[in-house]
């Protein structure tokens, strides 16, 4: 008898929606009758599995599942780890022993690249193993979706985080620059723009990391701002670069990186902190305020948009019957594989669910497209505000006198 | 005929449910039939008055009072000003311009001072005029009353946050500091204690302005607290002390000051930063990150607590009702007033709403009484958690694995 027992874990930075997608491919699993045995989530990522470190999910009650798919942040765990040869090794003993058939790996472009990794050493090994890596990334930067399930609600946080701040603002005055995640992508940061109902709102200024930023520019646009709103609100992505692409927080970063190589830009207000001051400085704004997002967008409970949800455990769910298919030999559906999630185009916003092969989500990501961004180089286009609106939802409404 | 008119302002930080109480003071004076005529909005508190800035609020439909109500921040516009006898001149010559008979500003206890200096000049002056503070703070650290309109919706904000960033925390594990607001008062501060649902949860340490903090105990804490959790989440308020008494954020504070002589310290994120850098020094951790959590405290839309958005609006509607019975000459009932919210003691949450003397909630705040903070200087006890939950409301279940 084949191995029929599946393994699923979470990697990476944690969303508000990647519980959703455990929680989807368990439930499809426990579906698909006897074609899926056990059901075990490793703890932390590739790490629970070389330390053995298992929960058995078909234990857990429909009841539960449904509260977990509501819960922020990775319930089985996370870690940020690039597996080597001999990690792989030790991965397929471990299957081989707990006769594991499925590997679900639930995370960004990074967790994609483990996953191909280990799809590619347990082909090398002569290992029968079906690898499927389910997207998931608040920076929407996975080349193989229209859109990543996290996305649009890290999005609907930042939207309403900058509505808010914006009315802030409106009351006190002055320039208030708001940092947000997104180390490659824009995407986040666009999202911003959602936060403008009425007119003259805020976000004034939105630098993403697609465009070079430099400091004159950034005093002159403020000043020119200033002058028109008699007020400022600025959203800047912590990703954006100099006119040599150098990362600007690389000034301030604590020279930290995770085995990925990635630089640690999160969890630190240095970025903010350093443009307040050069505002005062040079600008002559008396009121400056920086606020660093932080990881509340991506944790934060009660905010999560209902579509991103919805896909999220709908990418869960594809997986799970996809890597059926491609365990059966069925055409066309890989057998390390990711699923990309396509827009339908037409009136009413739709998407599709497809299974494409693990690279096309690994290791390279995507930037904003250039009919995203506005020619001025600091605010979004149209474009980008029909592209991000169906999914990230209707905001509370705010109202202004 | 008396001068029968109403200017209305709004003074100090912004909250999500101070426009709460001015649609409360409106729809107050509206229903009071000619007792108030006009019913004037200035912009920006006291500069409004002086600069003749106005919105006609009787104007406003009712609809859109009702989302006004709901909208965060302070629809007015804000200002932080103590006005001076000379100002106080100038607003009497424009009330009488305008025969405005009644007074309202809504703030904290820096906006029920100049609420009091208004009304002891106009004492002074013989210009007959009832003034009444309507109470507004996140801090929460009005002596007036058992807590403030604007505390719990922050409350709950802070409170979501942490739930969000400990299950975040459990994800990836190390040491995450959280800054969150309180210059004087540690309320909000200890309101992340209940984020707490599940055994284990976070937050682990908590620093309130009202205990000494000293950066060696800070690091025997978070020790001891990863021996036992492996992991730590930290809330921290800005307003921490040293042993003398001395602000700790001084340290990395701009020197900002309003005309009140409060230093800025919300808006950047130097403390967090500090605080991280000192654990991975010295506590040798190597994951640490430190968030602040800044503005969005306070003007995050569909966060408030309902409790707090209709006690908020109850205190305007209250400020009307006792003005006019002070006009009237009532016994007992202040002309120059600020509503004091009481907890009736019984089984079921009960607020009541009473007149007080202006300088009640002027100037001096009031600190966490000892019997909310924990005997080991760190964390709240259960009074503080009874105090608070059932004027935060439910938050979202939270499921862990």
């Amino acid at each position: 008898m084949k191995a029929n027992n599946m393994v699923i874990a979470q990697s990476g930075g944690p969303s508000m929606v990647i519980n959703g997608s455990l929680v989807g491919a368990v439930v499809a699993a426990k579906r698909s009758g006897a074609k899926i045995g056990r059901i075990l989530g490793a703890r932390h990522g590739i790490q629970g599995i070389l330390g053995r470190d298992y929960i058995d999910l078909r234990k857990v009650t429909a009841k539960r599942l449904d509260a977990i798919a509501r819960t922020p942040s990775s319930a089985l765990g996370s870690c940020r780890m690039k597996p080597t040869a001999e990690d792989c090794r030790r991965i397929f003993e471990e299957f081989k022993r707990l006769s594991v058939g499925f590997f679900f790996y639930i995370g960004g472009n990074d967790s994609a690249d483990a996953a191909r990794i280990v799809g590619e050493e347990a082909e090398k090994d002569g290992y029968p193993l079906v690898v499927y890596h389910i997207p998931k990334t608040i920076d929407n930067d996975l080349r193989s979706c229209d859109h990543t399930p996290g996305f649009a609600s890290a999005a609907r946080f930042v939207a309403c985080a900058l509505k808010g701040d914006d009315l802030d603002n409106r009351a006190l005055g002055g320039v208030k620059i708001d940092i947000i995640m997104g180390r490659d992508a824009g995407f986040l940061t666009a999202a911003s723009a959602l936060a403008r109902e009425n007119k003259g709102d805020g976000p004034h200024l939105i630098y993403l990391p697609e465009r070079p930023f430099s400091l004159d520019g950034f005093v002159a646009d403020v000043q020119a701002a200033m002058k028109r709103h008699g007020r400022c609100v600025v959203a800047v992505s912590e990703g954006i670069r100099d006119a040599n692409g150098e990362l600007f927080a690389k000034k301030f970063a604590n020279g930290e990186r995770d085995s990925h190589g990635n630089l640690q830009l999160s969890g630190t207000g240095a970025l903010g902190d350093f443009l307040a001051g050069h505002l005062k400085a040079k600008a002559s704004v008396k009121r400056v305020r920086a606020d660093t997002f932080g990881y509340l967008q991506r944790s934060f409970p009660g905010v999560a948009s209902e579509v991103d949800l919805k896909e999220a455990r709908m990418a869960g769910g594809v997986a799970v019957s996809m890597a059926l298919k491609a365990a059966k030999g069925a055409a066309g559906v890989p057998v390390k594989g990711t699923i990309g999630i396509q827009r339908v185009k037409g009136l009413r916003y739709r998407a599709e669910f497809v299974a494409l092969p693990a690279q096309a989500a690994a290791k390279f990501t995507r930037s904003m497209p250039d009919k995203f961004i506005a020619k001025n180089g600091h605010d979004v286009t149209k474009a980008f505000i029909d592209y991000a609106k169906p999914i990230v939802g209707e905001l509370p409404h705010c109202e202004v006198l």
